[in-house]
């Protein structure tokens, strides 16, 4: 399925290689902007009233060809499904993260594993009544 | 970006047609199956063990040209990437499911508000330690 995925902005991190970049970067204390392209501005409206985001990237460096591992925190094989790898058939990541600032297009975070100059495909935010469990 | 989307299955689901579709499917107990093609299978292994995935699923038949919309049970405008609403420039669904079955290639789960046929990218194990806030 071929498609167009419009990048709507690119991660500022300094995490530059692979071997840089924590397990899980909830985990962490490290800050990372995102910085949204100019066309995609008023999709960013009231996204400041929120403290929680999903940000979904496009993992480019990611191995699609991969459909079972060995976690390093659970050394036992999984499928891919059944982890948070980053490689996967579609390298699609999903992070929670918290807003530390948003001024004009750039998106202060604080729980963004990603490399830098990852593509971000969306942001979501994150709701209770939906995304948790209980 | 030109990418080629490599679906790993497709939704069977009651919801034929957008006006069908819940507002949010995690707040209905319908339940509706997801059909993992053979060439994926081994990356099911032990998603069995997990009772919550997350699913992203690629909308198709969602507007991507919208940036502003104004959602029905907020109605105040919002910029897309401060709502849930599908259509976006990236239309790349998030829900969360409970699994209630996973047999063969095909797992029945609740909480999943895609309409039948949408292709599904990936699904990734909930973990309370990286997707929740507290």
């Amino acid at each position: 399925m071929n498609v167009d995925l419009n990048p709507i902005g690119y991660v500022s991190s300094p995490y530059l290689k692979k071997e840089d970049a924590p397990r899980q970067g909830r985990l962490t204390e490290t800050e990372a902007e995102i910085v949204i392209d100019e066309q995609y501005l008023p999709g960013l409206f009231r996204v400041e009233e929120k403290k929680h985001l999903f940000v979904l990237c496009w993992f480019d460096r990611a191995d699609r060809s991969v459909l079972r591992t060995t976690p390093p925190h659970n050394p036992v094989e999984h499928g891919v499904f059944a982890t948070r790898s980053p490689n996967r058939p579609n390298p699609v990541s999903l992070s929670l993260v918290d807003v530390v600032d948003i001024t004009g297009n750039t998106i202060r975070v604080r729980g963004l594993e990603a490399l830098d100059g990852t593509p971000v495909l969306d942001i979501k935010p994150y709701s209770r009544e939906i995304d948790c469990p209980e």
